[in-house]
């Protein structure tokens, strides 16, 4: 538990200087202006007092039985023999503010280990290094443990970022929109406290209600899901990633030491967990400040309220791109507006109140929205004119704010520096106000999809019970004691068998008259195709022949192919040649310590040109499965177009499904390719597979 | 020329007003206020004063030959009497601010009619009706000629806008990042004085640097881009187009009286006239401050400066994402670099000159960026940390931006209430400043943009003059004069041979033995198509025969098209089959005034399922239709993928500058659809073509 570092009894400051212009100064300075509600205890051998407050030699010389929380503002190399002596204290948390770690190279990479060699030893955990600190604003508590310079105000959101710059622009963000936050928290080289072990505690903490993540890439990202899956079911998490472009990444990897990397797992993991994915931090920023104060929408539509025009239309773009809806109102709610609003108003969605409207009908047009049951959300768009009483209409929209289950986002179109008393209104009356049409907008829809979010049913994953996981294991430890990587198509086949996904019909036979019985069997048309643990790429060698009709062309064929292929274990895949159809690709592939991504696309051109594929992290539910088929931009081609006929979708789920609980249930797959199965309108085969094996180190 | 609007010498109010809430005092109040330069004349004739100025009766009472400019803020009724006694004054320019009018419905309509023809009868012009008005912020003129609120300070941006709220968000947001206007015109129902002419005057105006537009509907498209195409060659066009969805549309239909519709030319018109284009108001706005204050960079490559990792990661993704590039450095420039930065800074492209770093360090790696020839812009990230002179970094940067032909744009993560030195000094200098990382990098981009934009070589649009204008008019008026819509399939032909655009042999033969014997000629397979002007939908009604491979299969073709088809004019279109190759689509569309978009796109499910279509407005010179065929997804397809052959790409190109001339000749045309073209890589011929003709009214 993180509550020792958030709500510290206590902090010391081993390298606080009387240097006014120091970190080892300013933290002090930030916990003393910020309120600290505890003892702060300045660490400087050389000082009596730092800011007026008692300085000690040595954190063993602090009174008390133990410190909560110890910044070290020193040198990294006397880093570790200071954590020591933390421990000896019972010191709790250790706040590294200074750099000279890991981000620095190897040299500072082993003072990061000493460091943690140390505090493991001692029962300290560590923040950093490389870091700025926490912020907790609850009066209770009031710690600044931070050398930044934003002055907070109490909230409802908690900030956590590895990067400080980054946290101190979302910070300085809320700030500046008069939005206050709740706790803060950037971990700089993040050795010991984690991001997920962050939002874990912002979760619990009854003070946050939302809570902004911005990261430049995952680690752990098992954990992280597991967690933010947790945190996110119960309150809205805001997220950025970072590092998306490979110059991106590259930036990034140079400031927090090589970690960051151009992955589209974040996105993955985002969208598994409920997190609200966010391209823009400005937009991030600004959706924030509306879940801070307002209920989650239990819809997609939207009431709108103007008095002017222009910018309404701009807004009604956003919610018609984002999926939202602007009912038309109900007779009753019109019959109600007609008989308060002026006679030129326009009594429609949006409600346009005109530029004369006072509080009076702002206050008519709030209650019939908020009464409206096909009415989820309300936005308002106000000017300021200068004939109208703003003021009282600001009283109105607080009270209906405040009195509201439905949220209210407003753009105020005012001169903040002129109509002051009227946004002091708003904003202390908890309604979010925006400065741009689109930028209120934006926020609405970030609270309605996270009621998307909130309300899915991604289902069980199912576990199909038909599937003989042992032979299936079996198969690859034969293949690894081996020391092959890849499967051969038999044993690819036989993994696919086990586990219940259709391929076509198929024989091994080891030489031409097998062959030409076993393409008897099969029925004609029939491929052949050489099959041998050193043919890595048949085609390439002349491996593969398509079409053969008969018993005579699949004879020679083999005959051929024994002539051309010098391998002492060759064998040939009978199996049969399968016409039409729609061509579609499933895969899989692991993904470091997250587990498996599976992979579904429409063949051919399609993937190689479009890159039309969509992918989600295994287990992957029937829902998930649905989802995926209908992301590729080529779907309509799966319910048939131009009078060919729609294939077999629920087959093709069916395979992803089972597809996700063969790489789940033996990791060792490194990469999995169905490629192309074969859909038809009743049913889908695998016509060609591929499986490789993660390389034994 | 708008000079007497812009430069007023002289402004009266009809409708002066004593009362201090209404827009006939505002007005006065704001001039007054506002410092304007020339004589203001209340008209009211129960009052002998307005906020402590002479009023007077009537217009005609006012002392002097003239009045430039007469606001009326009087019912809408009495407006055509007051603006017959403005022409009895020799008034030039009347601004309607109040509403009333077509807006209303018709007897608005009706009444702004009369405005219009009593204004013309006096050489007069209007602003509005519905409108607010104008604003000059030239220290010579300061005319405030305007209701609303916003405090103007001059400034280099020029603001116009049917929309009044619009233009007003624009306004305040200039004002808020602490930018001044050069002018601004919100002309509302936009009667006489137009947008493009309003274009064309900031155009001329030297203190015009940048011009800002926002619109929700094109009138007058052609002459727009004709106005904006000339302006935009010298100077900046920042443009966003509301009501792009349908009930965007809707709702700006319901303010400005019916006349936005979704259309997707204004994006068309755009492009071609080299306006900037925006989807977000806020982006336009941040975009504008950036012009407002630098140069136009010499290209896409971005020296990056910052002094803390993150934001600058956020910043890479996106010059990244909008094809900028991030330069390495050259040895040079890293040594000058090394010489003077900290040893942990990073001597890279971003240079993170790290959180300590002074003004000796900022000031170095801009002299390097300035230096360096491969850097075209320069990206500052700053963090104000309290350990450092943040205000002598400011002074530096502003010294390297007043003598920088380079462009510098800055994001500022600070506590505007606690820096407000370094802010004043950055805002002074014309440094573009910005809260987030991303809006900095945006705005950026923005400038990049323009430079493409203003470096771009569309060539000439060609005549070909191997055409037989007169023979295709000839087969048009033809078609007119009979009352029909849609050309048969041989006027089709016959006006594409005109004008040499190739199609598959053919042949018109008016029975079976004709038809043989014109597929001998022609040589099989053949295509055998019903042609009749009473015949639309041949496939319909049996009138395609498919794959003919001798004469017997033309016969008995022919004569069972004679023994189903009834019509008096029954002929047979025999035409070569095309086997193999890719099916293009190359069509062309009347859009009202504009004349006509011509379209490109690759046939089958990609127009149908993808919607993967190109469009240029008409003439298209060879460059254009170049971007057509690189525009779309499918491109890589007529570049050969998966085996297949490249296709003949000059042929289209050809084609659609045929058709484009085609279509520009002969305006009768409304729509046109060759659909397909098969394109081989040494050709490409019409299989199918479409014509259709402007309903005669």
């Amino acid at each position: 538990m993180l509550d020792s570092l958030f709500r510290p009894r206590s902090v010391a400051v081993i390298g606080a200087s009387a240097k006014e212009l120091s970190i080892g100064n300013r933290i002090i300075k930030n916990l003393v202006d910020f309120g600290f509600k505890g003892p702060i205890y300045p660490i400087n051998p050389k000082a009596d007092e730092v800011r007026g407050i008692r300085a000690y030699g040595s954190i063993l010389d602090v009174p008390g039985d133990t410190v909560d929380v110890v910044h070290m503002v020193i040198p990294a190399r006397f880093v570790p023999q200071a954590i020591a002596d933390c421990g000896q204290k019972g010191v709790k948390f250790v706040i590294l503010n200074g750099g000279g770690f890991a981000e620095v190279g190897p040299e500072g990479a082993a003072i990061e280990q000493d460091c943690m060699d140390r505090a493991r030893e001692n029962g300290i955990r560590i923040l950093g290094p490389n870091c700025q600190g926490i912020i907790n604003t609850d009066p209770e508590v009031r710690a600044y443990c931070n050398f930044t310079f934003t002055r907070p105000d109490p909230g409802a959101i908690s900030i956590v970022a590895l990067s400080g710059g980054v946290a101190e622009v979302i910070h300085q963000a809320f700030s500046e929109m008069g939005v206050g936050t709740r706790m803060y928290a950037s971990n700089g080289n993040a050795c010991d406290v984690s991001i997920p072990e962050i939002i874990e505690y912002y979760g619990e903490d009854e003070g946050t209600r939302v809570i902004v993540l911005y990261v430049e890439g995952l680690r752990e990202s098992k954990t992280f899901l597991e967690v933010t899956k947790r945190v996110a079911a119960k309150k809205p998490i805001l997220a950025m990633k970072a590092g998306r472009t490979e110059v991106g990444a590259k930036a990034a990897a140079s400031h927090t030491g090589g970690l960051a990397r151009v992955d589209m797992s974040a996105d993955l993991i985002f969208e598994k967990a409920g997190i609200l994915n966010f391209m823009d931090e400005a937009e991030l920023c600004q959706a924030a400040v509306a879940f801070a104060s307002q209920p989650i929408p239990r819809g997609n539509r939207v009431g709108m309220i103007t008095n002017t025009g222009g910018p309404a239309v701009i807004s009604t773009d956003i919610f018609a791109n984002a999926g939202l809806e602007i009912p038309p109102l109900s007779e009753r709610a019109k019959a109600t507006l007609e008989a308060v609003l002026f006679p030129e108003a326009a009594i429609q969605n949006p409600v346009d109140v005109l530029a004369t409207a006072g509080a009076t009908h702002f206050r008519a047009a709030l209650d019939v929205m908020m009464d409206e049951d096909q009415v989820d959300s309300v936005y308002i768009n106000m000017v300021t004119p200068f004939f109208v009483d703003t003021e009282s209409i600001a009283r109105e929209i607080v009270e209906v704010n405040q009195a509201s289950k439905k949220p209210i986002v407003c753009n105020l179109m005012t001169d903040k520096r002129q109509w002051t008393g009227t946004l002091r209104l708003l904003m202390d009356g908890g309604v979010p106000c925006y400065g741009f049409p689109g930028t209120a907008a934006r926020a609405l829809v970030a609270l309605a999809r996270y009621n998307d979010i909130r309300c899915r049913e991604l289902g069980e994953v199912k576990r199909f019970d038909d599937v003989d996981r042992d032979r299936a294991a079996g198969i690859l430890q034969k293949t690894q004691a081996a020391g092959r990587e890849f499967l051969t198509a038999a044993e690819s086949y036989e993994i696919l068998a086990a586990y219940g996904i259709p391929a076509a019909d198929w024989r091994i036979a080891n030489n031409a008259a097998e062959a030409e019985s076993a393409a008897a069997e099969i029925g004609f048309p029939v491929v052949v195709k050489a099959e041998s643990e050193s043919i890595l790429h048949k085609s390439d060698v002349g491996g593969v022949a398509l079409g053969l009709r008969d018993g005579a062309a699949v004879r020679a064929a083999v005959e051929r192919m024994e002539a051309r292929l010098d391998a002492p274990d060759l064998r040939f895949l009978v199996q049969k040649h399968l016409p039409g159809g729609l061509e579609v690709i499933v895969g899989a592939k692991a993904e470091d310590e997250l587990g498996h991504l599976v992979m579904f696309g429409i063949g051919g051109i399609y993937v190689e040109v479009l890159k039309d594929v969509a992918f989600k992290i295994a287990p992957v539910t029937a829902v998930e499965a649905r989802e995926m088929l209908s992301a590729i931009t080529m779907a309509p081609l799966l319910e048939g177009v131009r009078g060919a006929k729609g294939i077999d979708q629920q087959g093709i789920i069916e395979v992803i499904q089972r597809v996700s609980q063969l790489v789940t249930d033996l990791p060792a797959i490194q990469e999995m390719d169905l490629n192309p199965l074969i859909a038809y309108e009743d049913g889908v085969f695998v016509v060609d597979a591929r499986v490789a094996l993660i390389r034994s180190q």
